[in-house]
């Protein structure tokens, strides 16, 4: 790793300029975080806190690194992905924005963990993650410095707050990686969905987003769960449910979002049809076992840029798109900038919720509180030019009352 | 009130056989709780427990009646809506079945509560509500039975357990009712719902239900809410939103289901077009301030069985359907028996969880235990023929630990 | 056949007055129909006509038969199927408006031609059908009558103007006949549609209607078809096509509407499941098999009013709706008002156009002039309150030329 | 312009390998016309004709070459538009398959007319367009060689064949372009389209395709027409149709489908709110007024590959894609293949029906044979792996008969 500009590690400054056009277009979609930045600089509630972030680093991600300074946090950023970094949107945090930024699309393993080790040794006194890596490695590998982040203690895990409400479920998953999955499979295929069999591992929020969105193609959508509740419920919605054992001989299209591993396994690519797309949209890479397709295959080639060809003893060809990464990240630009805005304007809510409530917050794992949730949905009802109505003190007497019903 | 059979008080017993046959249409579309009254006949889970039930008497509640009564309770049953009782079904249970049955189709305010005391001189040890009128005048005007209920203790939201899961907002509400309120009004008007702008005032769970239907028939769907999480829900699924005072002036159908008082109210009325519909489909008849109506009309005619013609100074006509009671229960069948047998199944399995966890159970109100949920789903599946996936050993060891991600 | 009033020959004259109520209801929903009465009554289009009208006889016909009155056309009508007449609807009909209506709820075969019979005798110079019952008998036993048709040809088929245009096609089948025939099917058996697997023999526009509304009530939907474009139309829609073979094992709600016959038939009951519900909702009851069900069968019983429980040799019961009659008119209201609105109004200005055509008319079929269409859906526009651009004049100009394009 | 290699110009030979595999991979969504071509090379139906074709070079365009070739045509090909030339497909059909080919993506105006030109000097005794630019120079600048065109005679028009069939409305245009008009409009500005309302000029093939993949994604979708039939149709299928002076207020982002000339105009633009999105997806760049846009913005820049920013004197901010041109061509890839699999099969079968009837044929312009749309509908359910039902001996004779009916 080469420390190339006030101590960042991107790939090329130059690309700066680029960026910021990148950032300024992702501002316009997101009018909630914007309206928290204005508010951010007056109130500085972030102010002499050392926030370690790693994620995804984006066009958005940089709109809430920019929120997050305006709000007085000293910031360092890596990504939580080693191919969803925007090298452009890197250089311009790096250079113009000096905020301290390690992040290069494609690096290697070895660089992936080099940055994440470069942004703890910021000694971080709050974390902001995407899937544990950063949290993870701090428990590992860097015990000593637990007792930095937030009021001493031990436990990092103090004040972290799980974006489990609204802005996750609904925006981000149902909405975000609806459309994104989507997208991604377009852009990588160019395949028509309508009239195609779409297989969906898991109809959890994503899975049920990704659904509604394939249905709205033209789809023929089929769910496989293993959650009974879940199952029905797509059942319900009217959607064929069935075993993957018996999909993988109908499906077209197959998309994992379960966040399991091999999912799509050995005895699944046995049965499928010549020519099906496999995608995952899961956020590890692990539910489609590669490893047992790259042995069953006689031959693997490229064929798009985000498309491996499999070549099977019986003729058969499987396309895995994206290498099995999440397929709206590597062949799409992630979640749209509008979703983003929910999700960062929540993280930054939230960081501030942390900052001023640290000395009363236990040592244990807290949702969301509602107020935030209600709060950034109001924010983006307003940017949205929608107004609605609020309950008459009549009403309001009514809902508190067990007595007026007949 | 006369006591015309077995200490029942029905319409008409020679309406049994009638009756009969509509329990049994209704057994057919109701294989969960048929499965678990095989289950009770062996298990007696309910023996020696007295259960009062005021519930909509329908087909489908005459069927959770015989599966309490195989699992061993005493029963005695009143209407828990005085327009929703079915006279034959009311027959069947008191002649055929000789279950304590007090519901008469249209009977007066005062026959209601009668009704309902009938019941409690049943002295229950159990209760079962929708609405909770019973549990209401048992707090009211029998507190001295309180202690009778389960476990002789002083309150008897003992062991109460709140129908607030899947069963409940999944089918009960969403696909349940926003079915048979679509019915409800297509029967009271037979109106075509394609091209007609369709207001939902409430995007709870019945409302995404309705609003789901409403689309399905090619309605132009407008949604009016007071909570913003919810209100950004419905304009992220595709439905306008806006306040009601906008929306009253572009509505052909308005329903109301927010569970509140007055949701459309005089200066709604006003702004009206001529010839709109107006319909509640939540629990109470307080949502359509009918008062303000009648004050405002200058004349009321009934022009179809369940349409009541408002006319306005000004020559517009505003149509309330079935005066503002429940339009499902009122001018259809109520929820299809499917849906009815997904939440009665729940309702049975938590009697007898009840009975069996009574002398552990606080006194407080709990939510349904997340395996009768999965239980119900499960056993729903298997009606449908359709099989879901297990997890593998593999995968359940990924869930369960944090290590085998990237 | 008694001759009750003026020489109609229906039910109770005693029901006029309830008739007339549903005659103002179903008016309201007709604001085309509506304006083009006003229209009528000045212009006198249909003055000197001798009119026979074989249709279903309902709330909206009734509304067609004033408007071709107002028109200044002398009357004749007989019911174009026996379970279709709304009998306070004749009687209004026959006794308020003095037109001579032979049509009784329920009419035996012979009462049915009887009744077809009594409008030939008024020697229709025009005749107005829904089936082609009234022109085939015409043809077969009236043959001395055929030169009394308008210009005193032998073939009455000069001036027929066919439906096949907009608003048959668009409105009659596609909205009317999807949501009266979904309506049909609850009302009969109150079922739950969610999650059912709903089979549609046929992909024409009352198929297409069909299948979007099943859809839209959370159904899974399946087309069965023998045309292979319409067949590859569904699949690309998103439908699964396929043999009625294989539907046969999978369904658990059918629809016939091919127009054809023994579309359900010997082999596919052999295969269907227990509790499957048949029905028809093309024009004739020939799409299921009925003689080969019934011979199949070891008993038939009425399980609901709409219901026939058909019981087989194995156990399994299949329920056939409404003898295989039409579902929309047997178990429901028929179509809404505003579709017969759009239908009927496309007749009313067809006949105007006949009578003053007449003579340049030749000796075939025609298809509805487009004029009459574009007229109808802008008076429906207009009733909606909906405006709808213009061409301007470079617009138009652009339109006309070959030679602006790139 | 330089003739690069055997008589073609394309950009550059090298990207011949890269452009194969393009082809390859479309070839594999293209099962339809590869059916044909393994037909044609048998039967060579095209032998000894020249066949001059003027359409997108793409991936797809180039399997139809290859069909074409395989029937033995000897061809010239050139672009019909100049954004839509993939130089890699190019560079494989002029070096790979020798075809000539004259398309460079981004050429000028004159080198445009040079290629139609270049194109025209190989005397096609056939001509295969898309928008006309062939045909039309060929009767401005090349008379003398329209006698060469099939048979000799003085009208070139001989011979033509709309494909206004099937292929052409239900693929091409409905589940074609509304799907990768989505997906250009999405690559170009990765919004979120749930909860965004989205206008769209025109409800004709092309406007209810999009319309329904919009709603699909979670749009408010609003329509403008200038056809009362195509408004009402729009209007019933539960969108909201309104003047585009109205919508022009309203919308996030506009699509136009018209097919003419400034349907996004000054007015409107002088409405619109800030940030809103300006897409075209019909054949030319004349449907958005840029022309009065860049008079009426301050300046322009651009803020992604395919965004132009107009700012208004007011400060509001309008994007126009791909600077008016068909969005999915130009910000996309352009219909998937599976579309021109439909189409481009219609094609070759109707060059084989014009070249064995050309004697026939009047001088008149002739539909699609219904023919040709059931075989290629039957060889795409075929490849799909979808059967259907075929007509009974019993239904047959139904059918043919006037006289089974009730």
């Amino acid at each position: 790793m080469k420390v190339s500009a006030k101590g960042s590690d991107v790939k090329d400054l130059k690309l700066a300029v680029e960026g910021q056009d990148l950032i300024d277009w992702a501002a316009r979609e997101m009018p909630v975080l914007t309206l928290i930045r204005q508010r951010f600089i007056k109130d500085q509630p972030l102010k002499g806190l050392k926030l370690a972030a790693c994620l995804h680093v984006t066009s958005e991600t940089a709109n809430l690194m920019l929120t997050l300074k305006a709000g007085g946090a000293d910031l360092a950023l890596c990504a939580s992905n080693p191919l969803s970094t925007n090298d452009a949107v890197a250089a311009a945090l790096a250079s113009q924005h000096a905020i301290k930024t390690y992040a290069i699309r494609g690096e290697d393993n070895d660089t992936y963990y080099e940055h994440i080790d470069a942004v703890l040794d910021h000694h971080p006194t709050m974390t902001m993650d995407d899937g544990a890596d950063l949290v993870s490695r701090l428990h590992k590998e860097r015990k000593d410095q637990l007792a930095e982040v937030i009021g001493g203690t031990e436990e990092t895990t103090t004040g972290v707050i799980r974006l489990r409400a609204m802005a996750k479920h609904m925006f981000d998953n149902r909405y975000g990686t609806g459309q994104s999955t989507i997208d991604g499979i377009i852009r990588a295929t160019n395949v028509l969905l309508a009239g195609k069999t779409f297989v969906i591992a898991g109809y959890g929020w994503v899975g049920r987003g990704l659904a509604s969105r394939a249905k709205g193609h033209g789809a023929d959508v089929v769910i496989t769960e293993v959650d009974s509740v879940k199952a029905l419920e797509a059942a319900m919605d009217g959607f064929r449910v069935m075993k993957m054992d018996e999909a993988a001989r109908e499906g077209d299209i197959f998309v994992t979002v379960t966040g399991d591993v091999n999912v799509l396994d050995r005895k699944h690519f046995d049965g499928m049809k010549d020519g099906v797309i496999l995608a995952n949209s899961g956020h590890f890479n692990s539910e489609i076992n590669l490893k047992a397709l790259d042995e069953m295959a006689t031959g693997v080639r490229q064929v798009r840029p985000a498309v491996q060809e499999y070549k099977m003893r019986d003729g058969r060809r499987l396309h895995v798109l994206a290498e099995g990464r999440l397929i709206n990240l590597a062949a799409a630009e992630g979640h749209p900038a509008a979703v983003m805005d929910m999700s960062f304007a929540n993280q930054a809510l939230c960081a501030a919720y942390i900052a001023a409530n640290a000395a009363k917050l236990e040592k244990r794992v807290y949702d969301v509180p509602d107020e935030i949730d209600k709060e950034v949905a109001q924010l983006k009802l307003h940017a949205m030019g929608i107004a609605i109505d609020t309950l008459t003190a009549e009403q309001e007497r009514y809902l508190n009352s067990w007595e007026e019903g007949t």
